[in-house]
């Protein structure tokens, strides 16, 4: 169906709006994604927004038509409205010029498929959605299966965590587990697949540069400013230590996750 | 000098707040650094806050009251007040107990001493304040000399660089220059010291793992959003390529730096 919008107090801006809050998001299981890249990376992973919000004044673009096509044929919705409401809806004073209304994925670790991949990023407690974004991204890029997210992090649906994946959101797997579910989820299949967990860490840790990885293997990063609690770190198979030249003793968590993955790729799977 | 201030009005606490703002932190020449751990780290530094704002419940600290009698032995301000109004100053809704005024520092490349490290990280365009601190405080843990930022940056005094620097902001020497500035800078002292300049590109690169990188070592990273220039990159004396195994054909600036900068370090400076 097609439609057009021309006023801020449309319902339909309202609610696009306010999925800029969690809350809101969670009440309705639908986050945003801008920018037709992301959107055509959506798409090639089988993820078709169900609401498509496009700018009237844009070019044209056949991707952007395709894209059209394949959310009418699927039932899906296509609204044009002005630059402006789409910048009251993404909260960007420069929007993109299209937007799309997904469905939240299921995040529950039985749905991942361990066996699919080398590489799993897993991150404890991070906060910044930024953050998390990044490191979907890092994902893509090493080419991991995933990023398994333990105890309260940021929302990966969260506008910023979208944006920051760079459509990464749409090509990684994605969990959300406690601690307590993670471990034995990590562990029951150790005969078939097993599992590596890695840490940086300063205790009882090896130089992370030639460090014995084994696939698959899961790189382990904690939060912010507490990094991770002593017990996560004792329970991996492996704790790596990154050289530290000046004052400070850790890195930003994403960056060192990212350090990290890229040794670990070479040493497991080089080109 | 030491003062209480308990209104919100105060022109102390105006001033103060007014420095989140580019415009006025330029017209002052000063920016606000928050927490004991990046003021100690600046004291060790040989930065001294002109002046410190401490709430008035506060936990008892040595290096707190180490702080407060350096300032006021340098002639500076101590200043207490509610935590509401730390919070009004700073824009945290929970706010380090303690917050110092600095100077802006002199970033001209003349400044710079570029045999004072094998390291260097380079930053051209680079928007995002977050990224810009991380790649300070990158450069920390990597043993880098400094940050230097090339055309139109985010500007490294604002709240979220010198909060996501981590302290590097007083550790990592910093400059500010045009690129028809730096590279003649860069190539001007060559007999003496030289500089490879290196950049991650795409074009006639070569695998950044066992890359022949040589110190001093400058490693450049793009625009978030466009990368480097072609001709930046051309006149780059080395050209590296990252493992891209994902759809996707970039990282995020600050992690592309930070992956580089451990392979440059292994290479020529390992432990």
């Amino acid at each position: 169906m097609r439609k057009q919008i021309t006023g801020f107090s449309n319902p339909t801006v309202k609610y696009l709006r306010s999925l800029r809050e969690k809350k809101h998001r969670k009440a309705a299981g639908k986050f945003l994604a801008e920018g037709l890249r992301l959107l055509t990376d959506a798409r090639e992973s089988d993820r078709l927004p169900e609401m498509l919000v496009m700018a009237e004044k844009r070019d044209p673009h056949p991707l952007l038509s395709e894209l059209e096509q394949a959310v009418l044929a699927k039932g899906g919705e296509v609204i044009e409205t002005s630059t402006d409401i789409l910048a009251k809806i993404t909260g960007k004073d420069n929007p993109q010029a299209v937007a799309g209304l997904f469905a939240e994925f299921d995040t529950s670790l039985d749905a991942l498929d361990r066996s699919g991949a080398k590489i799993w990023l897993v991150a404890q407690a991070l906060r910044d959605p930024g953050n998390l974004g990044t490191m979907l991204r890092t994902g893509d890029a090493v080419g991991a299966g995933g990023l398994i997210l333990i105890d309260d992090c940021a929302d990966p649906f969260s506008v910023e965590a979208v944006r920051a994946s760079m459509g990464a959101i749409f090509t990684q797997q994605l969990a959300q587990a406690r601690w307590e579910d993670f471990l034995p989820w990590l562990r029951a299949d150790v005969d078939e697949h097993g599992g590596q967990l890695v840490a940086a860490s300063l205790r009882d840790a090896v130089p992370y540069r030639g460090a014995p990885y084994a696939a698959p293997c899961f790189i382990l990063v904690g939060n912010e400013s507490q990094g991770l609690p002593e017990a996560y770190e004792m329970a991996c198979d492996l704790r790596v230590t990154m050289p530290m030249r000046g004052r400070a003793d850790s890195l930003n968590a994403a960056v060192a996750g990212a350090v990290l993955a890229y040794e670990v790729l070479q040493s497991i799977d080089p080109a």
